[in-house]
């Protein structure tokens, strides 16, 4: 795999970075994970539009286009694609200084999803790491080195993912997925305050929940309602919709032929293909 | 300067990591910053124990002693050693192997303190940016990245440090330093709960208003006893005490010549030199 | 003076109620407090506007109409009529039943304001108890027997009032007054999700703001900016606008002929008599 | 029934209050409610130290003794004794005064408690109210007319209470109960700053667990806490031990005959009969 760094492709095992780039090795950056589908970059232009956010936030300055991060991007796949490799997860982090000299982009395999998560479900748990909610710190913001994220994934063990409570109480996220719960035929997912990110998966399935009229509930969630839900699905870009079959000792899925969340998986990707917003600019 | 890595000493300018060194690149890592007096190491024992503490928290394997850092570091500071560089900044930062294999550390030369700062004091301000509480996020962790810290950097100007206050309205600290009030001649400082990293520093300075039999308290300080003050000072590893002019358009220091802050700053540097605990391992 | 219980009048000496009258004794009750301008009822329908939205949130049925309560005031106003009581503060109680039956209405003449807290100001201080924000109690209920309030109170001493905090360290209002703060010629007021119950004379005072065409911010305000302010004024519904000399040890009054605090005492007497919706059903 | 009140006793129907027992009837008071068994006062020791606490805080002086107390107690149960009364529920309500001039005693039966409650359990449900944890409004104040009780009490509908959660999402108590939770063989309850009022039912039930030598923990408990609980159970005065049988949609109860709430309900009266703790003074 190639990387982009300062305006250059390098090889991954090539040394390019002194111990002197303190912007990366102090934190002070922020990054955007974008996939492809059928080998083309994903909802590029709401991803380059969420790091111009989070950008500003952190007063980085960001001095590129779209166009021209999609046309790094393009040049990239076309360096990085082979017989075994042909989906990918590009990481784009901006640090310092403002223009491409400044973003480093690393792409990776997608890691291949087993079908299984689809038909049987996952198990997710509840962390005991406390998230700030979008009252102390920016929602907005998606910065590594969260150490709540950190923090729960080292004790997620052989769980698909934990799910984070802010100090109310409430249901933010998981540590890379979204989360939606349906309670009385009602869809419910935590508002951006509760210390959400706005993942672009997220968003998509808002929108396929309200073309499908479902009634939905974008609101603070109590950790209880967790357990009065009769499904929960999570949300990520690498996988898409995931159903959840177990959480903690509380058996969600006994069928899974006919519910909210297999509609929408059913529906999902024919959804996202024929969205235009999604493949502005391509 | 030479910097160690991966057990080896490179120079600044060497390029020596991939754009693979994912927990450098995402923040999954803790530090210290130790300075030197005398060109001796400074509360070595203490800062490893904060490294452990840590680095526990964070789940990431500390596997070797104190006595192994203080040779690698006395090792770098010959190395290092020059006629113009003499005090040192050394920062350590640990990732996730936890050997002396996974540690990187810098040296700096120690930035020259301005006289005028004792003499006159520095100006602060009171950031707007919220820092969680102990409540919320565990104070004992020293890691880099933390949005609150880097925001309130980015806003600070001409000021010498913002003080954050947390998600109660309580003052924590500065972005790098700890605060201290004088109120009817109690000497108050925050609480570690309060969302205080407990700095060295800070440590030395309780220490010594013991010794000097002050009344202290050591609790949740709301932010309107900032104005109430007679007197506000900081610590901190490189100035040790610096003693506050103004906060906003507070003026603080008339007449700086006799009052608690200089009896504290007259006696800091004896004190901290004589206490044996800083000096445990040499 | 005679008060109004169970649609009959009676003599303050008079025994009216059993011990087993448990609405009213156990608290369970909303109320409002009217006071008179040259003998004629002040806000009457903004009092019974609120009254109704304490009575709603409470789930105390209110089942009388404005104009049945005026009618009651306008008799209770003759009955206790006197050479030496011409002005009245009138307080409604409303319990359980929601009738007029169920409503005891307390008459008792408008205390003397002295001349002097208008030229001199008067001294405020900070409660130390909590009055908890409107994301945790409502701030819509007009009850008795909250005890953040009769504990502030008890701690009163000399001072005209203390300043409630809540549990994010952001001001709320007096334990019977709302605060006005003038910043850098802009006039801030809490919002009402702080925690403020929405005085008719706050209000009043919001309109001649705007009216004055002064820069008004209604928004969460930090303890400490009490101590940034130039001016700070309290409202309440006997006195109307009260400057405030010192807050704490601070002095914030000296020359007090000329400032934003003095143009808003000239003209809100005016301003509140020439306004229609404060006589609204006379 | 006969009620004391300013030093006499009074008959129900006795109009005994004029309109300006202003401490009355705005709620500045404190109480305390007492049962019997066999026609004994129970556990009025711990009331009144309970009631001391509660008026030191109210800053409400209180002026007699216990034994004052104890020996007014028992003159209204000779008074209010009769073939169909024989338990009682006494409310102890003290105001400003501070003398036995100044306490409100009322008397009413106990009421029946149903057999069924024990053998099949009870309905509960979580208030959608929110109660200021301990660290906003002090646990230890036994007032009337706290709103979030009030509110709960008013949408209970069929259920036996309501289980309110604080600002954080902790479950704190219901509205006139307090509550345990069974998770994985360990007995689970409210630590007192979550915002509990230490009830003197739940006291003794700790100290029953205790001599049961069950693992005991006494703790902030989240609210889906609630969901993982394989039972829960209920304590307050007038019934002790009440398990519950269903929260909202969650059926807890299936089969009652061997469990922990079953021991220790068969358990309870027999301890506090015989722990002298509750027996002090008679």
């Amino acid at each position: 795999m190639k990387s982009f760094f300062k305006s250059e492709w390098h090889d991954e095992s090539e040394k390019v970075l002194t111990l002197r780039e303190k912007d990366l090795l102090l934190g002070n950056n922020v990054y955007e994970v974008i996939r492809t589908y059928n080998r083309i970059p994903f909802a590029v232009k709401k991803h380059f539009e969420r790091l111009k956010k989070s950008s500003s936030i952190m007063q980085i300055p960001l001095a590129f286009t779209c166009k021209e991060l999609f046309s790094i991007i393009r040049e990239g796949l076309q360096l990085n694609n082979s017989e075994e490799n042909r989906e990918f997860r590009i990481r784009i982090i901006l640090f310092s200084g403002g223009t491409t000299d400044d973003i480093l982009i690393n792409f990776e395999p997608l890691p291949p999803i087993s079908k299984d998560i689809y038909e049987l479900g996952v198990n997710i748990g509840i962390s005991p790491i406390i998230k700030p909610s979008g009252w102390i710190v920016s929602p907005y913001l998606k910065i590594s080195g969260q150490s709540w994220n950190m923090r729960s994934k080292k004790i997620m063990n052989e769980r698909y993912d934990l799910i984070l409570l802010n100090e109310r109480g409430n249901v933010c996220e998981g540590t890379y997925t979204n989360i939606f719960l349906i309670k009385e035929n009602k869809i419910v997912t935590p508002d951006i305050l509760s210390g959400v990110l706005s993942g672009i998966t997220r968003e998509n399935m808002i929108s396929l929940i309200k073309s499908l009229e479902f009634e939905l509930q974008i609101r603070p969630v109590r950790s209880y309602e967790l357990f009065e839900s009769s499904e929960i699905f999570l949300t990520h870009t690498s996988a898409g919709i995931v159903p959840v079959r177990k959480m903690g000792e509380k058996v969600l899925i006994e069928d899974f032929t006919d519910n909210v969340t297999r509609l929408l998986l059913d529906n999902f990707e024919g959804f996202i293909m024929s969205d235009e917003t999604n493949w502005a600019g391509v």
